[in-house]
């Protein structure tokens, strides 16, 4: 297996494969030499590069885990210089622009033969970067989408499924363009929205935060670079789900201002309810 | 010390007292007996009642810990059944109201001779309630600010002090007004912003979501009656806030319209710098 990019995800994806015996090498691929070797350090992978064509030569199975900006070129390197029959996956966050886009580069070449790419998110991140926060059990009880087009084979999608289930995940299949709409309302609005509250916090006031506020904005703290990448990569649906809250923010303060109390009870008991829904 | 209300706030509180040794007598004073009976199995209380006026008839302090739209009236009627000089205080997130309220009460009467309210708020809440939630360290290390009026001694604050940094909290001494427009933008505003995020997520999508969107909505979980009266209690603060975060959601949708990566990305760097400040 080589993993192009050892942060939090390609870390955590060597990590599980090293402690669960999953693979006979792991090859690390970088740009930056301290990332690789405090990969190593930890037993992330058992190899490192940082040329990705020599990195890719011999692997059956090529993860892509680097910033959603950079995953096309990087899966379109690894498919030129990979071996023949080598199946290559991410780890982004947004699909309908990569997989699209990787349709079309797998049309012009040049790709070795019978290289194919199916798209893979797992649900998995959080506000920390680096292998220094990669762990084994990352992946464990976490969802994994993976996105298959119309041309993908149904032995890659088992394939691939089978890769993320041993790595503790469950496997949710979905087309590009739904994932991206779904994952528009359950992490990337979230994640403006989040933002906008730390950014709407002045700072002397920030003595007086506690629980409330450290949940909600606890996301901000992720990195800036990599998530203007996905919230621009998944712009339309990201737009359409910040109208959404845009719409329930509004109907909140439209309780408040006319001092409303049943009906901003009802709407924070309907917030609870789609709440409650799930753990904590 | 009389507790009137003995859910997650009021039942911490006596735990800690309990644990601590710090009150001869714990009184747990409520309006439902399971409450009662189950903090008094916990320890939180050494004694229940379901009477206001007998459960403070012998206290030194009472601590009302009911809910915002009810402490004025429980504090009023704990200062005409209470000894002589007693000092009352309550758990309140919201505090000009009360205080101003109180403050007339107090010259009004019946109230015992001598007696004072003082009010404090413990920013020691979560999403949870009842008193099978109470921990016996759930102020440590937490904030408690108290509101001093006008008319409040320098000996009642020192005393107040004492009890709360007794119980492991670190106290800040603020005006009422300035502590409501603080927390409005703290725990109120994050509070709708929280339950919007959940209301405006599709039922569809929420076997999508992770750590993100759980954290980001985690107390849109608590109670919407407690949190209705809150809300508009602050009502003109919490709409200031809302306008405060509707302006950053705004600069943000905009960045994400035009397609500005540079200005969306330093939009989350500026978010993040405020996140950073404090710790995860």
């Amino acid at each position: 297996v080589a993993i192009v990019g050892v942060g939090l995800i390609g870390g955590s994806i060597g990590l599980a494969l090293a402690r669960r015996g999953l693979a006979k090498q792991i090859v690390g691929i970088g740009r930056r030499a301290e990332s690789l070797s405090a990969a190593k350090g930890l037993g992330a992978v058992t190899r490192t590069t940082l040329d990705l064509r020599e990195g890719v030569a011999e692997a059956e199975l090529v993860v892509v885990c680097t910033p959603v900006g950079q995953i096309v070129k990087h899966v379109c390197e690894a498919a030129a210089a990979c071996p023949a029959d080598t199946l290559i996956t991410d780890a982004g966050s947004t699909k309908l622009e990569i997989v699209t886009q990787l349709d079309d580069a797998q049309l012009r070449g040049p790709w070795r033969l019978g290289v194919r790419f199916l798209g893979s998110h797992p649900l998995a991140g959080n506000e920390k970067k680096g292998p220094e926060h990669a762990r084994a059990d990352l992946f464990e009880g976490r969802v994994v989408v993976i996105t298959p087009s119309e041309r993908t084979t149904t032995a890659d999608c088992d394939a691939l499924e089978d890769f993320w289930t041993a790595l503790g995940a469950r496997v949710v299949r979905m087309l590009a363009d739904q994932h991206d709409r779904a994952v528009a309302a359950t992490s990337h609005m979230p994640h403006l929205v989040a933002s906008a509250i730390a950014a709407a916090t002045p700072k002397e006031y920030l003595t007086l935060t506690a629980g409330g506020w450290l949940d909600t904005t606890r996301i901000a703290a992720a990195e800036p670079a990599l998530w203007q990448q996905i919230l621009l990569a998944n712009r339309a649906s990201v737009l359409e789900s910040l109208s959404r809250v845009e719409g329930a923010l509004a109907a909140l303060r439209g309780a408040v201002e006319k001092r409303d109390a049943a009906r901003l009870e009802q709407l924070l008991t309907e917030a609870k309810q789609v709440r409650d829904a799930l753990g904590s």
